[in-house]
């Protein structure tokens, strides 16, 4: 596969994201070609979580104070129930996450990663799926939510729990190696 | 003290709960003469969490389903960042939540516990905090977010997080001692 040759794709997460929603992604980008980057709010090595416990490590590439949306084609948000509710305190992660929408470029969001899209206020309107704790928060901030394994609304790509990865990661691909949607807008 | 004499309130958590945001209520409350029941969604024993891990469990008294708030003077929802977002999922635990609005009777909670409330949708024009990273989802279910130690507005008491704990308790012990509360509503 070379749909995503030339593609750089930053995966923003932090302490407490899912394993599997930060490493199945992560695979399925780089086996489509593209260039993947862990971006996180600190430096060194971020802990996912898996069942009950923590679980596997990830080295991050970058903090995102250093990079710009200049830098990527296209945004992913691991869910976990401590990762998006630790990002979105942070003034730079959510910016860095709106400038995917106002410059048109893909977003994808699967679990709870959708919180950070709330804070972010990119939702209005917007025709969306999570996990199914978040949807009063999502409603709330504006969204259409509706309850499907992987929605897809102008280059917005959501999906509700580690069970949708497979069609997750699917669109996303097609979703970038589409490139920027004009109708992708915050 | 003997505040409390003859009241019951029921606290309501599952696994994750913030260990200090439930121990230390129950133990002021529990002080002042009130008779406190450990309420969820589950049998036996639920986890709290304590920093980075697992903290002390506690038996549950009785589940959600087997309750009213007609057992009770009033309700406690402490945090943690999973026992919230996992209550709010059970239909019976948010009901029983919004039933102690509605028959006027006082309710705490603290840190990410009014997301409870949100579910609930209890919070259209009421004042409260909470911990930072949940402001906009309940400025988005209706709520006047204010940035202080302990919030009170007709019965319902809110807090940031477990350095507020002293101040959650003084006024959660003075507004169950009053009683029912007129104002106090859904």
């Amino acid at each position: 596969m070379d749909k995503l040759n030339n593609k750089r794709v930053a995966i923003l997460a932090t302490d407490g994201f899912e394993e599997s929603e930060l490493f199945e992604p992560k695979k399925a980008l780089e086996e489509a070609g593209a260039e993947v980057h862990i971006i996180s709010v600190k430096k060194g090595e971020i802990k996912g979580w898996k069942g009950e416990n923590w679980g596997k490590c990830i080295a991050v590439d970058k903090i995102v104070d250093e990079v710009s949306h200049s830098d990527y084609n296209a945004l992913v948000l691991p869910g976990g129930v401590a990762n998006p509710d630790l990002l979105r305190t942070h003034k730079n992660a959510v910016e860095f996450t709106r400038s995917f929408f106002t410059n048109q470029k893909p977003v994808g969001a699967i679990c709870h990663g959708p919180q950070v899209l709330i804070e972010a206020d990119v939702l209005k309107n917007r025709k969306v799926t999570s996990y199914c704790s978040i949807k009063t928060d999502l409603i709330n901030a504006g969204a259409n939510w509706v309850d499907e394994e992987v929605v897809c609304d102008q280059a917005l790509v959501t999906s509700r729990t580690p069970d949708d990865l497979k069609a997750f990661n699917n669109k996303l691909v097609e979703e970038i190696a589409e490139g920027k949607h004009e109708l992708q807008s915050a």
